[in-house]
């Protein structure tokens, strides 16, 4: 009794993910590219292509601050394996590192359906939505940055979908929460790259458990970077305090 | 006492990789672009984006056989978060599983080195080099595949390299122990597709330790692709036998 | 701003678990009576100690079947180092692999709770309980097995609290579960090893959310076991498969 | 065509690790005794038994400081499941955490191999072994310690040995190193634990590729401790800074 995949038809010199030979893939369509087709069944059309790009770019690196990269730093300063490196820093992502991804898009999703079924407009279901969250005390996920009051990737991402013809519902919805919050709340609560990630990945027709299999991928080429850096720099064994990290490369220099 | 990182300068709504704004990366820059400038500090040409692009299409799923997804799907079965499954996927990655991209480019680089420093040219440089490791009983990795008799990825890596003008004495020197093989063998061994992403590694000026890094990010999104089929299509806890697959997806298709 | 551990007082030659100086305990207390002591803050009682062994023994290993198992000789295959095989192994822990022990501790603990708040017999608060699961059509974990129709752990476990004067209203309720089963339906459904185990660690004292804590820590040497055979018999890179393998050991003899 | 293993013994109603009923075993033998069944294939001697407890509990937590202890922290502050938190401490340990045990086997146990083929002291050939590693700038591992001048946990194990009649060659040329830096160097390089239990490890018979075994099994209690003392006491990702903990547990109690 064979179990079956609709991934990737293996045989003798035959590799062809979703049916698409290999190498015709290679050298015609982008990295992105296959990533997607490898969770959709198609290849992304032009406009789809670059905002995929820009979502995978939006998180491939935080510095050292971040969870995720100081477990793979703390796992490098022992010189284990780069895949053990690797391995434990995705292994901060969840519920909480990136989780906010998923959650944000459920939050949108259900909004956004709440819209369409009671033909309300965007801004009325998400003042509805933020009056509820805060009488219960819920904090919404996505919304607010402990250190970017305005994040530049979430900025980049809803201009850039714009740009490109891709903004749909969920992003409309997106901005209706940020109004809601600065007509109900003192703080102002822009959306984060995790809220923006997620309503880009909404409209892109992808699902909410899709969210951290995009930050995954987005941020394993920072981990490595990372991992790799701290065996070339620094002792083995040594603490890893991420606060008391300083910048030494190159400086802010316009694309 | 601050330790230092050459990554990415964070600061309040400041993200910049290597120096450069993410918002001018994102929408302009591929995703592999972004990759290329966090290891190596510049943006790549048109050419090597393409290449790169192609390297990372080339590993990025091999279906149900490979170890990485077995130990994946392994663990989806389980119902553990995404990141555990992509976690212990990765860990199979190392000297036995992606290690001959590492092992291959230590080969190819002490054969170009040597031919450099001898004034020898590539064949019989190679040919000295399969002519001892066949005295000394040692396997020559990067060469030969269990299933493939002429790995496509292979053939088109190398192609690809030639037709941007990225190919250099790495992938020279591949070709050379190819021959050298053939030569002095009864058995034809030729280049495999960690081989191959070996001499493209060196030729585009990556050290040795930076093998498994380009098969591990390769690899994540195949690793996240099978985790999310397993857990949507199985059973949780069931036995994952990769022998017992059959691929249900679109027929081979022309690109 | 210091944070907080009451775990383990370290200083220049002192290190002493919960305020115990290491050299005391070493030659004195058992490993698994450190654990405990770990765990709660103080030193078991002989009989506490005695069970916590027999709770650690009965999950060690059981063969190559479970998935813990598969996940960690999939990357011994690989050649990996010790540590990243028993990490893939223990990923595959959680909800579904080891999740009944929590999830009967907290089936117990409220029917125990509901007893002693209404006062009715054990009994009849477990056939009320079983037959609401039969009517939602929810599966109680912790009660029947695959394999084992009488489960030897299991019916050691409770022998060896009674013997110990141990067994309290967790293990009581367990026995009033299954008695309810016998009554309802048609299939007997025993408890199982993770049931049991249940069942001992809430009359024990411990939080559900322990559940895992012990099942990881006794299954952890198994692991290593198995990575340790994986590496010394068989060849890297075979395709593991757990329906495939023979016990070739000394045969069943008794204690 | 099955492949083999001499693990556990597993049928319906028979768990059976190396042929032993687990039922016996449950109740009768120590958890460590278990461990030893499993990776010897015989149960240990009353001494040996309570010295592979000893040599268990020395390494079962080392507070805050360690990378395991710290990698653990960074991931359970994420709230991930505990099995992904236990598993980035155990990522950690390796030939630099914990890789001096192991490693100071192959040192005790080649010099106890050239004292017997040539029939001289073991002072002799430990003065020559640590003459030479002087002469080649290379550091003996499993001796001197950061914090520890005298490591109670390294004492304790060679009283413990000599006390159960279980010290044999290895221990004494641990003792000879000792003697050898104390005489020919200045600064005293008393045995660390890493390097007692290799001689402990040595003692009894197993390889040195089992040292990280004992290591990892021993301080996996302790990552679980550490995994669940930082959910309860912490908020979500915390950036976990080890040198700034302090430790409110009671104090130091004679045993």
């Amino acid at each position: 009794m064979a179990w079956q995949t609709e991934l990737t038809d293996i045989g003798p010199n035959r590799i062809a993910p979703r049916g698409r030979p290999i190498e015709d893939l290679m050298g015609n369509a982008r990295f992105s590219d296959v990533i997607f087709l490898l969770f959709t069944g198609r290849e992304p059309s032009e406009s789809e292509s670059r905002f995929v790009d820009a979502i995978l770019t939006s998180s491939i690196d935080h510095g050292v601050s971040p969870p995720s990269t100081n477990a793979t730093r703390t796992v490098a300063a022992c010189r284990s394996p780069l895949s053990a490196c690797v391995a434990a820093g995705v292994l901060t992502i969840g519920d909480v590192h990136g989780g906010a991804i998923e959650k944000c898009m459920r939050t949108l999703m259900a909004a956004v359906e709440e819209a369409r079924a009671s033909g309300r407009a965007a801004g009325e279901v998400a003042a509805g939505a933020v009056r509820q969250a805060k009488e219960q005390g819920r904090r919404l996920q996505g919304f607010g940055h402990r250190l970017h009051t305005e994040d530049p990737r979430a900025v980049r991402l809803f201009a850039l979908a714009r740009e490109l013809g891709l903004a749909g519902p969920h992003i409309e919805m997106a901005d209706a929460f940020v109004a809601a919050f600065a007509e109900q709340g003192s703080k102002p609560l822009p959306i984060n790259v995790d809220g923006a990630i997620g309503a880009c990945l909404a409209d892109l027709g992808f699902p909410p458990e899709m969210g951290n299999a995009f930050f995954i991928i987005s941020r394993v080429p920072g981990l490595v970077a990372h991992a790799v850096e701290e065996m070339r720099r620094e002792r083995p064994m040594r603490q890893v305090d991420p606060k008391e990290a300083e910048y030494i490369g190159p400086k802010r220099t316009e694309g």
